[in-house]
Protein backbone atom coordinates (compact mmCIF):
# COMPACT_ATOMS: atom_id res chain seq x y z
CA UNK A 1 0.00 0.00 0.00
CA UNK A 2 1.49 3.33 -0.96
CA UNK A 3 1.58 5.71 2.11
CA UNK A 4 2.73 9.16 2.88
CA UNK A 5 4.09 10.41 6.01
CA UNK A 6 3.85 14.11 6.53
CA UNK A 7 6.44 16.15 8.48
CA UNK A 8 9.93 15.54 8.62
CA UNK A 9 10.90 15.42 12.37
CA UNK A 10 11.96 11.93 14.47
CA UNK A 11 8.19 10.78 14.49
CA UNK A 12 7.90 10.92 10.36
CA UNK A 13 11.08 9.51 10.08
CA UNK A 14 10.45 6.49 12.18
CA UNK A 15 7.11 5.90 10.97
CA UNK A 16 8.45 6.61 7.11
CA UNK A 17 11.52 3.90 7.71
CA UNK A 18 9.00 1.36 9.21
CA UNK A 19 6.54 1.40 6.37
CA UNK A 20 9.45 1.24 3.59
CA UNK A 21 10.88 -2.08 5.70
CA UNK A 22 7.12 -3.34 5.86
CA UNK A 23 7.62 -2.95 2.09
CA UNK A 24 5.30 0.22 1.66
CA UNK A 25 6.21 2.56 -0.79
CA UNK A 26 6.71 6.16 1.02
CA UNK A 27 6.45 9.68 0.40
CA UNK A 28 7.68 11.92 3.32
CA UNK A 29 6.36 15.30 2.42
CA UNK A 30 6.89 18.48 3.62
CA UNK A 31 6.06 22.16 3.10
CA UNK A 32 9.49 22.00 0.58
CA UNK A 33 9.84 19.46 -2.37
CA UNK A 34 13.65 19.46 -1.28
CA UNK A 35 13.64 19.65 2.16
CA UNK A 36 17.24 18.34 3.26
CA UNK A 37 15.86 16.22 6.42
CA UNK A 38 13.41 14.77 3.85
CA UNK A 39 16.24 13.92 1.21
CA UNK A 40 18.53 12.57 3.73
CA UNK A 41 15.89 10.01 5.38
CA UNK A 42 15.14 8.95 1.41
CA UNK A 43 18.64 8.37 0.86
CA UNK A 44 18.63 6.35 4.24
CA UNK A 45 15.68 4.41 2.68
CA UNK A 46 16.07 3.54 -0.95
CA UNK A 47 14.15 3.34 -3.48
CA UNK A 48 11.04 2.93 -2.14
CA UNK A 49 11.21 6.39 -0.76
CA UNK A 50 10.27 9.78 -2.34
CA UNK A 51 9.80 13.01 -0.74
CA UNK A 52 7.65 16.16 -2.04
CA UNK A 53 5.60 19.08 -0.90
CA UNK A 54 2.45 18.15 1.79
CA UNK A 55 0.57 17.82 -1.50
CA UNK A 56 2.69 15.88 -3.37
CA UNK A 57 2.82 13.18 -0.85
CA UNK A 58 -0.89 13.28 0.22
CA UNK A 59 -1.64 12.79 -3.47
CA UNK A 60 0.33 9.95 -3.83
CA UNK A 61 0.03 8.20 -0.09
CA UNK A 62 -3.35 5.58 -0.26
CA UNK A 63 -3.03 6.04 3.63
CA UNK A 64 -1.49 9.53 5.48
CA UNK A 65 0.21 9.81 8.66
CA UNK A 66 0.22 13.02 9.89
CA UNK A 67 3.53 12.91 11.69
CA UNK A 68 4.10 17.05 12.27
CA UNK A 69 4.02 19.34 15.84
CA UNK A 70 1.05 19.78 16.81
CA UNK A 71 0.94 23.31 16.16
CA UNK A 72 1.15 22.78 12.44
CA UNK A 73 -0.70 19.78 11.97
CA UNK A 74 -3.67 21.98 10.43
CA UNK A 75 -1.64 24.10 8.64
CA UNK A 76 -0.01 20.99 6.82
CA UNK A 77 -2.85 19.45 6.31
CA UNK A 78 -3.81 22.55 4.25
CA UNK A 79 -0.82 22.21 2.27
CA UNK A 80 -1.29 18.78 1.41
CA UNK A 81 -5.20 20.00 0.68
CA UNK A 82 -8.59 18.57 0.81
CA UNK A 83 -8.92 16.79 -2.51
CA UNK A 84 -5.86 14.96 -2.18
CA UNK A 85 -7.06 13.51 1.00
CA UNK A 86 -10.13 12.97 -0.04
CA UNK A 87 -11.33 9.38 1.19
CA UNK A 88 -8.36 8.27 2.29
CA UNK A 89 -7.35 7.26 5.37
CA UNK A 90 -5.69 10.02 7.59
CA UNK A 91 -3.92 8.74 10.88
CA UNK A 92 -3.49 11.60 13.10
CA UNK A 93 -0.40 11.19 15.68
CA UNK A 94 0.40 14.60 16.39
CA UNK A 95 -0.45 16.08 19.84
CA UNK A 96 -1.30 19.60 20.57
CA UNK A 97 1.67 20.46 23.06
CA UNK A 98 2.11 24.17 23.86
CA UNK A 99 5.67 24.23 25.64
CA UNK A 100 5.62 28.16 25.65
CA UNK A 101 4.80 28.34 28.94
CA UNK A 102 7.42 25.83 30.16
CA UNK A 103 7.29 22.36 31.51
CA UNK A 104 5.06 20.50 31.65
CA UNK A 105 3.55 21.62 28.35
CA UNK A 106 0.33 22.16 28.21
CA UNK A 107 -2.46 21.40 25.41
CA UNK A 108 -2.99 24.09 23.12
CA UNK A 109 -6.77 23.04 22.66
CA UNK A 110 -8.14 20.13 24.74
CA UNK A 111 -11.14 19.37 27.26
CA UNK A 112 -14.22 20.61 24.88
CA UNK A 113 -12.59 19.77 21.68
CA UNK A 114 -9.09 18.25 20.36
CA UNK A 115 -6.93 18.34 17.51
CA UNK A 116 -8.20 14.73 15.84
CA UNK A 117 -11.76 16.50 15.84
CA UNK A 118 -11.00 19.65 14.41
CA UNK A 119 -9.32 17.66 11.67
CA UNK A 120 -11.87 15.79 10.75
CA UNK A 121 -13.67 18.99 10.78
CA UNK A 122 -11.17 20.26 8.20
CA UNK A 123 -11.14 16.93 5.96
CA UNK A 124 -15.09 16.42 6.46
CA UNK A 125 -14.03 13.87 3.13
CA UNK A 126 -11.52 11.97 4.95
CA UNK A 127 -11.12 9.17 7.33
CA UNK A 128 -9.58 10.52 10.33
CA UNK A 129 -8.01 7.90 12.90
CA UNK A 130 -6.03 8.98 15.71
CA UNK A 131 -3.65 6.97 17.58
CA UNK A 132 -0.17 6.24 18.51
CA UNK A 133 0.00 9.54 20.27
CA UNK A 134 0.34 8.17 23.38
CA UNK A 135 4.44 6.90 22.94
CA UNK A 136 7.55 7.89 21.85
CA UNK A 137 8.31 7.46 18.14
CA UNK A 138 10.69 4.38 18.64
CA UNK A 139 7.92 2.86 20.34
CA UNK A 140 5.12 3.38 18.20
CA UNK A 141 7.44 0.96 15.35
CA UNK A 142 8.21 -1.09 18.21
CA UNK A 143 6.19 -1.51 21.24
CA UNK A 144 8.04 -4.41 23.04
CA UNK A 145 11.14 -1.80 23.26
CA UNK A 146 8.67 -1.04 26.51
CA UNK A 147 9.28 -4.76 27.95
CA UNK A 148 5.63 -5.70 27.38
CA UNK A 149 2.87 -5.38 25.16
CA UNK A 150 1.26 -2.24 26.18
CA UNK A 151 -2.03 -0.68 24.94
CA UNK A 152 -2.33 1.05 21.96
CA UNK A 153 -5.55 3.86 21.74
CA UNK A 154 -7.31 4.22 18.70
CA UNK A 155 -10.54 5.81 17.79
CA UNK A 156 -12.21 7.61 14.89
CA UNK A 157 -15.47 7.90 13.00
CA UNK A 158 -14.88 5.01 10.38
CA UNK A 159 -15.07 1.05 11.18
CA UNK A 160 -13.31 0.39 7.99
CA UNK A 161 -10.01 2.55 8.19
CA UNK A 162 -10.00 1.89 11.88
CA UNK A 163 -10.17 -2.09 10.70
CA UNK A 164 -6.80 -0.85 8.02
CA UNK A 165 -5.41 1.17 10.63
CA UNK A 166 -5.76 -2.02 12.80
CA UNK A 167 -3.57 -4.24 10.63
CA UNK A 168 -0.87 -1.77 10.37
CA UNK A 169 -0.45 -1.37 13.92
CA UNK A 170 -0.56 -5.12 13.77
CA UNK A 171 2.49 -5.25 11.39
CA UNK A 172 4.25 -2.70 13.32
CA UNK A 173 4.14 -5.05 16.30
CA UNK A 174 1.17 -3.95 18.47
CA UNK A 175 -0.91 -7.24 19.97
CA UNK A 176 -3.43 -4.57 22.57
CA UNK A 177 -5.04 -2.54 19.87
CA UNK A 178 -8.05 -0.57 21.94
CA UNK A 179 -10.70 0.68 20.02
CA UNK A 180 -12.54 4.13 22.30
CA UNK A 181 -15.17 5.42 19.78
CA UNK A 182 -15.34 8.04 17.41
CA UNK A 183 -12.54 10.78 16.40
CA UNK A 184 -14.54 12.80 20.14
CA UNK A 185 -11.95 10.43 21.93
CA UNK A 186 -9.73 11.76 20.82
CA UNK A 187 -9.78 14.66 23.65
CA UNK A 188 -8.85 11.10 25.84
CA UNK A 189 -5.65 10.47 23.26
CA UNK A 190 -4.33 13.83 23.83
CA UNK A 191 -5.15 14.58 27.49
CA UNK A 192 -2.76 12.52 28.29
CA UNK A 193 0.01 13.57 27.27
CA UNK A 194 0.81 15.45 30.74
CA UNK A 195 0.48 12.51 32.35
CA UNK A 196 3.23 10.72 29.87
CA UNK A 197 5.25 13.84 30.14
CA UNK A 198 5.33 13.71 33.83
CA UNK A 199 6.05 9.98 34.07
CA UNK A 200 9.17 10.71 31.40
CA UNK A 201 10.30 13.26 33.63
CA UNK A 202 9.84 11.58 36.73
CA UNK A 203 11.92 8.21 35.29
CA UNK A 204 13.77 9.72 32.92
CA UNK A 205 12.37 7.19 30.42
CA UNK A 206 11.00 7.85 27.65
CA UNK A 207 10.42 4.05 26.33
CA UNK A 208 7.22 3.13 28.02
CA UNK A 209 3.86 2.49 27.09
CA UNK A 210 0.36 2.55 29.30
CA UNK A 211 -1.03 -0.90 29.25
CA UNK A 212 -4.66 -1.47 30.40
CA UNK A 213 -4.88 -4.24 33.31
CA UNK A 214 -8.14 -5.61 32.98
CA UNK A 215 -9.70 -8.73 34.12
CA UNK A 216 -12.17 -11.10 32.61
CA UNK A 217 -14.38 -10.81 30.73
CA UNK A 218 -11.63 -9.75 28.99
CA UNK A 219 -12.52 -6.68 26.28
CA UNK A 220 -14.31 -6.48 23.18
CA UNK B 1 -3.83 6.26 62.70
CA UNK B 2 -6.65 8.14 62.99
CA UNK B 3 -8.11 8.99 59.58
CA UNK B 4 -10.98 11.08 58.20
CA UNK B 5 -13.25 10.55 54.76
CA UNK B 6 -15.17 13.52 53.92
CA UNK B 7 -17.84 11.91 51.25
CA UNK B 8 -20.05 9.14 52.03
CA UNK B 9 -20.68 7.81 48.28
CA UNK B 10 -19.00 5.28 46.99
CA UNK B 11 -15.51 6.31 47.52
CA UNK B 12 -16.02 7.55 51.16
CA UNK B 13 -17.68 4.20 51.71
CA UNK B 14 -14.95 1.79 50.21
CA UNK B 15 -11.87 4.13 51.14
CA UNK B 16 -13.32 4.18 55.19
CA UNK B 17 -14.19 0.19 55.04
CA UNK B 18 -10.76 -0.34 54.07
CA UNK B 19 -9.12 1.81 56.88
CA UNK B 20 -11.25 0.27 59.31
CA UNK B 21 -10.34 -3.01 58.46
CA UNK B 22 -6.70 -2.18 58.93
CA UNK B 23 -7.16 -1.41 62.06
CA UNK B 24 -7.51 3.05 61.08
CA UNK B 25 -10.10 4.45 63.36
CA UNK B 26 -11.92 6.60 61.02
CA UNK B 27 -14.39 9.29 61.04
CA UNK B 28 -16.61 9.53 57.68
CA UNK B 29 -17.34 13.70 57.12
CA UNK B 30 -20.49 15.03 55.50
CA UNK B 31 -22.71 18.33 55.63
CA UNK B 32 -24.25 16.98 58.54
CA UNK B 33 -23.49 14.87 61.69
CA UNK B 34 -26.33 12.42 60.93
CA UNK B 35 -25.99 11.51 57.16
CA UNK B 36 -27.75 8.83 56.89
CA UNK B 37 -25.39 7.33 54.27
CA UNK B 38 -22.78 7.48 57.25
CA UNK B 39 -24.60 6.30 59.76
CA UNK B 40 -25.67 3.13 57.14
CA UNK B 41 -21.71 3.18 56.90
CA UNK B 42 -21.34 3.33 60.89
CA UNK B 43 -23.48 0.33 61.57
CA UNK B 44 -21.69 -1.71 59.40
CA UNK B 45 -18.06 -1.05 60.31
CA UNK B 46 -18.42 -1.66 64.02
CA UNK B 47 -16.81 0.58 66.93
CA UNK B 48 -13.63 1.83 64.67
CA UNK B 49 -16.05 4.00 62.90
CA UNK B 50 -17.56 7.03 63.80
CA UNK B 51 -19.23 9.73 61.62
CA UNK B 52 -19.70 13.53 61.75
CA UNK B 53 -19.70 16.91 60.06
CA UNK B 54 -16.64 17.46 57.46
CA UNK B 55 -15.39 19.73 60.51
CA UNK B 56 -15.80 17.01 63.13
CA UNK B 57 -14.29 14.61 60.98
CA UNK B 58 -11.22 16.81 59.93
CA UNK B 59 -10.32 17.33 63.15
CA UNK B 60 -10.50 13.81 64.26
CA UNK B 61 -7.94 12.51 61.57
CA UNK B 62 -4.22 12.72 61.20
CA UNK B 63 -4.88 11.75 57.54
CA UNK B 64 -7.59 12.94 55.16
CA UNK B 65 -9.07 11.77 52.21
CA UNK B 66 -11.14 13.92 50.13
CA UNK B 67 -13.96 11.30 48.79
CA UNK B 68 -16.48 13.78 47.16
CA UNK B 69 -17.82 14.52 43.56
CA UNK B 70 -14.81 17.11 42.06
CA UNK B 71 -17.56 20.09 41.90
CA UNK B 72 -18.18 19.66 46.25
CA UNK B 73 -14.40 18.69 47.13
CA UNK B 74 -13.48 22.60 47.51
CA UNK B 75 -17.03 23.33 49.76
CA UNK B 76 -16.30 20.07 51.70
CA UNK B 77 -12.99 21.30 52.48
CA UNK B 78 -14.22 25.03 52.99
CA UNK B 79 -16.48 23.45 55.72
CA UNK B 80 -13.53 20.99 57.28
CA UNK B 81 -12.18 24.19 57.91
CA UNK B 82 -8.32 25.53 57.34
CA UNK B 83 -7.55 25.34 60.89
CA UNK B 84 -8.76 21.20 61.70
CA UNK B 85 -6.23 20.39 58.38
CA UNK B 86 -3.45 22.48 59.22
CA UNK B 87 -0.18 20.78 58.82
CA UNK B 88 -1.99 17.40 57.92
CA UNK B 89 -1.84 14.89 55.19
CA UNK B 90 -4.90 15.18 52.66
CA UNK B 91 -5.45 12.52 50.45
CA UNK B 92 -7.22 14.16 47.29
CA UNK B 93 -8.80 11.33 45.38
CA UNK B 94 -11.24 13.67 43.67
CA UNK B 95 -12.26 14.57 39.83
CA UNK B 96 -13.18 17.50 38.53
CA UNK B 97 -15.93 15.78 36.28
CA UNK B 98 -18.30 17.40 34.25
CA UNK B 99 -21.22 15.57 33.27
CA UNK B 100 -23.21 18.44 32.36
CA UNK B 101 -22.86 18.22 28.81
CA UNK B 102 -23.35 14.33 28.39
CA UNK B 103 -20.93 11.59 27.95
CA UNK B 104 -18.39 11.80 27.63
CA UNK B 105 -17.34 13.88 30.52
CA UNK B 106 -15.26 17.22 30.09
CA UNK B 107 -13.45 18.70 33.69
CA UNK B 108 -14.54 21.85 35.33
CA UNK B 109 -11.00 22.68 35.31
CA UNK B 110 -7.94 20.99 33.64
CA UNK B 111 -4.43 21.96 31.51
CA UNK B 112 -3.45 25.47 33.60
CA UNK B 113 -4.95 24.27 36.60
CA UNK B 114 -6.00 21.34 38.56
CA UNK B 115 -8.31 20.64 41.31
CA UNK B 116 -5.18 19.32 43.39
CA UNK B 117 -3.54 22.95 42.53
CA UNK B 118 -6.27 24.95 43.55
CA UNK B 119 -6.77 22.61 46.99
CA UNK B 120 -3.32 23.04 48.14
CA UNK B 121 -3.94 26.70 47.54
CA UNK B 122 -6.99 27.03 49.35
CA UNK B 123 -5.03 25.18 51.92
CA UNK B 124 -1.65 26.15 52.50
CA UNK B 125 -0.96 24.68 55.66
CA UNK B 126 -1.92 21.49 54.50
CA UNK B 127 0.22 18.74 52.46
CA UNK B 128 -2.31 17.81 49.82
CA UNK B 129 -1.47 14.58 47.64
CA UNK B 130 -3.30 13.56 44.76
CA UNK B 131 -3.72 9.67 43.74
CA UNK B 132 -6.13 7.01 43.60
CA UNK B 133 -8.50 8.92 41.72
CA UNK B 134 -7.31 7.33 38.39
CA UNK B 135 -9.11 3.85 39.23
CA UNK B 136 -12.59 3.06 40.48
CA UNK B 137 -13.28 2.58 44.27
CA UNK B 138 -13.18 -0.84 44.48
CA UNK B 139 -9.97 -1.18 42.82
CA UNK B 140 -8.37 1.93 45.31
CA UNK B 141 -8.20 -0.90 47.84
CA UNK B 142 -7.58 -3.67 45.98
CA UNK B 143 -5.59 -3.47 43.13
CA UNK B 144 -5.38 -6.87 42.33
CA UNK B 145 -8.94 -6.96 40.98
CA UNK B 146 -7.21 -5.34 37.68
CA UNK B 147 -6.46 -8.93 37.25
CA UNK B 148 -2.40 -7.59 37.74
CA UNK B 149 -0.36 -4.82 39.28
CA UNK B 150 -1.39 -1.01 37.89
CA UNK B 151 1.01 1.84 38.59
CA UNK B 152 -1.04 4.00 41.12
CA UNK B 153 0.34 7.62 40.36
CA UNK B 154 1.09 10.09 43.02
CA UNK B 155 1.91 13.29 43.54
CA UNK B 156 2.28 16.33 46.05
CA UNK B 157 4.73 18.88 47.38
CA UNK B 158 5.72 17.41 50.43
CA UNK B 159 7.98 14.54 50.55
CA UNK B 160 7.50 13.55 53.62
CA UNK B 161 3.26 13.60 52.99
CA UNK B 162 4.16 11.44 50.06
CA UNK B 163 6.11 8.89 51.81
CA UNK B 164 3.11 8.49 54.23
CA UNK B 165 0.63 7.70 51.56
CA UNK B 166 3.05 5.76 50.03
CA UNK B 167 2.83 3.46 52.74
CA UNK B 168 -0.94 3.69 53.17
CA UNK B 169 -1.12 2.74 49.47
CA UNK B 170 1.19 -0.05 50.24
CA UNK B 171 -1.30 -1.39 52.58
CA UNK B 172 -4.10 -0.84 50.44
CA UNK B 173 -2.21 -3.33 48.08
CA UNK B 174 -0.49 -1.18 45.62
CA UNK B 175 2.91 -2.83 44.78
CA UNK B 176 4.20 -0.21 41.64
CA UNK B 177 3.64 3.47 43.22
CA UNK B 178 4.76 6.01 41.05
CA UNK B 179 5.68 9.75 42.25
CA UNK B 180 5.52 12.35 39.26
CA UNK B 181 6.00 15.54 41.31
CA UNK B 182 4.42 17.84 43.00
CA UNK B 183 1.19 18.87 43.06
CA UNK B 184 0.84 20.53 39.65
CA UNK B 185 1.01 17.12 38.35
CA UNK B 186 -2.64 17.07 39.66
CA UNK B 187 -3.04 18.08 35.61
CA UNK B 188 -2.03 15.04 34.16
CA UNK B 189 -3.34 12.81 36.79
CA UNK B 190 -6.86 14.52 36.38
CA UNK B 191 -6.55 14.60 32.47
CA UNK B 192 -6.30 11.04 32.23
CA UNK B 193 -9.51 10.44 33.44
CA UNK B 194 -11.44 11.29 29.56
CA UNK B 195 -9.74 8.11 28.58
CA UNK B 196 -10.79 6.15 31.68
CA UNK B 197 -14.18 7.10 31.20
CA UNK B 198 -14.04 6.01 27.19
CA UNK B 199 -12.32 2.90 28.02
CA UNK B 200 -14.70 2.53 30.44
CA UNK B 201 -17.37 2.46 27.76
CA UNK B 202 -15.25 0.51 24.99
CA UNK B 203 -14.96 -2.04 27.14
CA UNK B 204 -18.23 -2.15 29.58
CA UNK B 205 -15.80 -3.03 32.49
CA UNK B 206 -14.55 -0.58 34.80
CA UNK B 207 -11.89 -2.93 37.12
CA UNK B 208 -8.92 -1.59 35.49
CA UNK B 209 -6.14 0.27 35.71
CA UNK B 210 -3.58 1.83 33.97
CA UNK B 211 0.05 -0.02 33.83
CA UNK B 212 3.58 1.97 32.93
CA UNK B 213 5.06 -0.51 31.09
CA UNK B 214 8.94 0.24 30.72
CA UNK B 215 12.16 -1.56 30.50
CA UNK B 216 15.65 -1.41 32.38
CA UNK B 217 17.03 0.76 33.58
CA UNK B 218 13.80 0.68 36.15
CA UNK B 219 12.39 3.77 37.27
CA UNK B 220 14.07 5.65 40.61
Amino acid sequence: MKAAVLGTGAVGDSIGTKLVQLGHPTKMGSRTATNEKAAAWVKKNGESASQGTFADAAAFGEIVFLCTKGEGTLEAVRGAGAANLKGKVVVDITNPLDFSHGMPPSLLLCNTTSLGEELQKALPDALVVKTLNTVNCEVMVNPRKTGGDPTMFMCGNSAEAKAKVRALLQEFGWKDILDVGDIKSSRGLEMVLPLWVQTYMATGNGYFGFKVLMPPPARP
